[in-house]
């Protein structure tokens, strides 16, 4: 990277709109007081000329006993964490029961979301299905049509995978230019889970799919009944049925008690409160694959299916929620890489908009289809940044600029946009949501 | 495993005492309700026979909507899962803000600990601190003592490594025989979280540890200020201090902001609410390393240091509060197993109390000093069994029987209990803690 050079101001466009409703970000306030520029030991013998909290204080959590163990039998966040939540957007839909919400990447370290901070996206509203009283029945083109309990399910070989979940529409508000100011808002809609389930071809094989049996409609509980068409070649290859979500129960916002996994693929396709399976011989183009959740090209034509979510990446920190708060010098440049075809080779980072790249740290492990975490630890010189990634899986495909995406698809789609992403921070630390050109 | 034959009924000791006080068991109610007496299909078409709840009814769920998205910014299990918590034990200890609760095993599956269900143990409550207040002190035989606020921790190059944390004291009530009656008590101190942070090698290079220094003493924040003395071999290598686990920012009962992990060593060691390191020449045998934390044996001797947690594992479904509920036929046997020296290369379960012995299926990551899942899927005849499960790590060390150990340290010992656990299963699917002698 060329650090050194100065080098030439690129295009900016800055986001066209300013986010428009309802949106707390914590920290930002505080995004002016940056800057006490050094490294960090200076900064250390800096602190020891002021009054020292360790020395000078007994701080109340020294001086009060706090909570004993029977306080919280679930525990919960520190109230200090108040404001990492997942956020909607109230002017986004019509109505709470048919929206979205979003997971706080920006808050957030490692490659496992936890369950409580997982983007929700339902069509009505959250089921409160009672485990005991809940079927999964598997007809159609079968030789044996079948009804399981929940406790049936256990009964069959259970198998543990990591998986990210990305809706297709993630990022979608970003096809017209820079929008949504926070990671949390244009990528927010995907998690990753360690997904406790048994293999669907269990249940299948249970039930005999006749020869003719080439497609899967995975039926969900809820008031909405999502539905969607799979090929039976997924539904044999990796999808499971799960009913544990990091360690615990799935959460009644991912479909408790039973969801499909159908490792990476658009997430409308991982029918949640899932109650039905019917094999047929053809898709069935129901809603949710017609009017919804296809995309619509330059020239009025739509692609018929978008499974697979391809190659992509976001840096988190720093980002437009999480400004660099320390002045320059020492720091540390984090984000999230993933593709639906396999894992990820290598993650670039730029931070002078896509002019000179270096190859960022790939840390913690490497599953397939699942988010990987990389870092790029680097001297901060306090000049402004145009930061980008760009993410390679191992099938050697390369995540696009959002100009090679648009020159391919035009204007007319919201899903799919796995394009590269731009942070434009400023020697203040702030941070804010670009577009280079 | 001789399945086929008749065993004869090996010698039994149930639990010597009910357990005392204040546990709700839910689940156990129902015990009695099992023994369909089929194999999955079967129990299908029985099923069948009756009124499909599929076809007759339509539910609640199906009727009404649910919660938007805009419900519950941090999200928390089903209403139906309240029984899934820790659980604290009243008689244990004198009061909640010096004790311990227990994780449900029994409820979990997989390998991650869900932060809300990681058991907590502290000795003076839980801290309340604001991160922007707390600061790391490390002082004594250094170049250059420091302190560091938690941005400045954050500005080291971050790692993510899933460890096993575990209780000196976990399974301790056993020692002198079958006490309690749930996985949850008898081995539910010890959890399993990925954990974010930076090696702590880096902040003692940074401080620059002198020639004499060959210990280290973490301190916490909180008012009992627990320290213990750790060779600086340790401190150099493997240990972290995290600020994160499972991708989130630590809870307030895990020494929110700041912990530090000791992969595979004992849990106490592991300081939460951390807030200084002492550099010295020599341990300094404090009170949780002396009067408690010692093993004390069969001549009134103790071991000195005890750091690591030897190889142990437990099967967790079935067992006392998760019974078979389904009868004979196709059944999962699962549990954890871990070891304080690596990985997990084998566990064995019997059904008949140690004699005969199959391999269970290992499934998930393995990693080094983390726990590792296992199941056993089988056809249960519906006979009484005697479930055991014994690890064995990549070093060769293998889980030994209590026996065993007591024959190698006597009875006077609470720490560093890996004993092989006995369930007995009864035919109607219930199970209780017992001894084999």
């Amino acid at each position: 990277m060329s650090d050194d050079k100065n080098i030439e101001k690129p295009k900016v466009s800055a986001r066209r709109s300013a986010l428009k409703a309802g949106l707390k970000l914590g920290g930002l306030a505080a995004a002016g007081t940056a800057g006490s520029g050094a490294i960090i030991k200076s900064a250390v013998a800096a602190d020891q000329s002021k009054p020292d909290p360790l020395i000078t204080e007994i701080q109340d959590w020294n001086r009060y006993m706090g909570d004993g163990v029977d306080s919280n039998p679930y525990g919960l966040p520190s109230k200090f964490e108040s404001e990492v939540v997942r956020r909607d957007v109230a002017w986004l839909t019509a109505d709470a029961k048919s929206s979205v919400n979003f997971t706080p990447l920006h808050a957030l370290d490692g490659i496992i979301t936890p369950n409580g901070l997982c983007f929700e996206r339902h069509h009505g509203g959250v089921a409160q299905i009672a485990p005991s009283d809940h079927r999964l029945m598997i007809n159609g083109l079968v030789d044996h049509p079948l009804v399981f309990t929940m406790e049936d399910i256990a009964r069959f070989p259970r198998e543990n995978h990591t998986y990210f979940l990305e809706c297709a529409a993630n990022s979608g508000m970003e096809w017209r230019g820079a929008q949504l100011n926070g990671c949390q808002f244009t990528h927010g809609m995907v998690h990753n889970v360690v997904y406790t389930g048994v293999k669907l071809k269990h249940l299948l094989d249970e039930a005999g799919v006749k020869a003719r049996g080439k497609w899967l409609l995975p039926e969900g509980a809820d008031p909405a009944h999502m539905t969607r068409s799979i090929p039976i070649e997924k539904a044999l290859d990796d999808c499971l049925v799960a009913f544990k979500m990091n360690g615990e129960a799935l959460r009644p916002e991912q479909g408790y008690p039973l969801r499909l996994v159908v490792p990476g693929w658009e997430g409308n396709m991982w029918v949640k409160w899932l109650r039905r399976f019917e094999v047929g011989d053809q898709p069935w183009h129901h809603r949710e694959e017609t009017s919804k959740y296809t995309d619509l090209l330059a020239d009025g034509r739509a692609r018929r299916f978008t499974w697979e979510m391809d190659v992509k990446s976001v840096i988190t920190n720093p980002s437009p929620q999480a400004p660099i708060m320390h002045g320059k010098g020492r720091t540390v440049i984090t984000g999230l890489a993933w593709s639906g075809h396999g894992t990820i080779k290598r993650v670039d980072v730029s931070t002078d908009g896509g002019r000179n790249w270096v190859t960022a740290r790939l840390d913690g492990p490497s599953f397939s289809k699942s988010v990987h975490r990389f870092y790029y630890d680097f001297d901060w010189d306090g000049r402004d940044m145009y930061l980008q990634s760009r993410a390679i899986d191992n099938h050697g495909n390369i995540q696009p600029t959002k100009n090679a995406l648009r020159l391919a698809r035009g204007e007319n789609s919201i899903y799919h946009n796995n394009g590269i992403q731009t942070w434009h921070v400023r020697g203040d630390g702030s941070a804010e949501n670009v577009e280079i050109s």
